[in-house]
């Protein structure tokens, strides 16, 4: 039988709140099992891009990636950020290691078209290697993987943490009955976005459709649900969505994808 | 026999310059044994902290490392320049992975005492897990490490490129023949500073001691030349000063410390 394997994914409020982060490693640290880290940016490169005078260029809610922004995002995702959470993660006895998508051509990708909307330097993922992962993760590691990627000629590329968490997720099943957990803020996907508490325990594909068709899902969830059912279908044992360390066992109120 | 590893240190201009940092990372991808970069900062961190209002402080020549420093530190070092250099590597075909102290525990330091001076969050080198380095190097890969190091208790620390490239060295030695490359914009330890053709082709304790105490070794090679011959002491088999690719033989003419 495959042994088990933790992917979690952090981002936003959970990385800017030094309380929450500090809880969700904590509960991280505590898994018995191995575990993957990923993690997106938060609020700080926005502040650094401002500080720089770079600035922030959106297009229908998502940033463009310049030259100037790509720097940015590599100074705090793959820099401040990422080397935090590792030194947080050792400071717990987690023997964390902070990788890129670069760093041992973990996780290949290629820049999103130009057309419809040129998103810059954003790129979509061809190929996780799984072989490298195993080798940390046997070794008694817990990789920790910024939402950056490259190309393999030279170039690097955001590409969002969701994304990343799915991909290595499906990629690492062949090898692991892998539960993928996505944390954020809230305890899970909401019935009722104005009621905290109504949190749907169970979501099948065809009630996320419904959902979503009648206009109840938050439209920052859609692409994060779709990630979800993505994983679920590619081989990913088991799929939640909720609050810091729900997967630790620490609350029993979350969102499981079926 | 154990086998051949070389380990190259670049820093300053050879980072700020990128002809001959990309000739150099092309010297490196040539080589035919296995191979760790060490690198330091460059110029842009000062850009940074004068960019975001850090400021630099400096005493007795050296920089001071504040909270903000350290964040700046970690954003250039871990990620901007860590990340640049792993992914032109991948591009030349070496099989690159950036590296800083904290991550997987791979080097342990303690805050430098506050006394004589207090630099603030600056590490000094007290062990380095060779296994990793290791099974990096045997799984093919080439480790990049960046100038950050961290006590194990949470606190990551600015840690001199040089030192790291030292003590990496020493440590690994017991497994390997190390042939270690301090890489700088000039040819190597120069007899007359004005003279950028004098360089010295072999330098031993007596001549540096010699040159030392005329003032004729600039103040910045002194802790570099401490260093090489620290090295050499700690059973580095071969200790060399020099320019970008002298370490694959694109030069003849380096210092080579006895």
């Amino acid at each position: 039988m495959k042994p088990v394997l933790h992917i979690v994914k952090i981002g936003g409020k959970l990385l800017d709140e030094p309380g929450l982060r500090t809880s969700c490693l904590a509960s991280l640290a505590s898994l018995k099992e191995p575990c993957v880290l990923v993690h997106g940016g938060g609020s700080r490169a926005t502040t650094l891009a401002q500080e720089t005078g770079v600035g922030v260029c959106m297009v229908d809610g998502r940033r463009i990636t310049d030259d100037a922004t790509l720097e940015i995002a590599l100074m705090v995702y793959a820099g401040l950020l990422n080397k935090q959470l590792v030194a947080e993660l050792q400071a717990k006895g987690c023997n964390a290691l902070g990788l890129s998508g670069a760093d041992g051509d973990l996780i290949r990708s290629h820049k999103r078209p130009a057309r419809p909307i040129d998103f810059g330097w954003v790129g979509d993922v061809d190929h996780v290697r799984t072989e490298l992962l195993g080798t940390l993760i046997g070794q008694g590691l817990c990789p920790v993987l910024c939402a950056l990627t490259h190309d393999g000629r030279g170039q690097l590329l955001n590409t969002n943490a969701d994304t990343i968490a799915t991909e290595v997720a499906i990629a690492l099943s062949s090898e692991f009955r892998v539960r993928l957990w996505y944390c954020f803020e809230k305890e899970g996907v909401l019935r009722d976005v104005e009621e905290p508490h109504s949190v749907i325990r169970l979501l099948d594909l065809q009630l996320y459709h419904r959902l979503r068709d009648e206009g109840r899902v938050a439209s920052g969830m859609i692409p994060k649900l779709d990630n979800a059912f993505r994983a679920r279908e590619g081989g990913v044992e088991t799929v939640g969505i909720g609050k810091a360390g729900y997967f630790a066992g620490d609350s029993i109120n979350f969102t499981q994808i079926q």
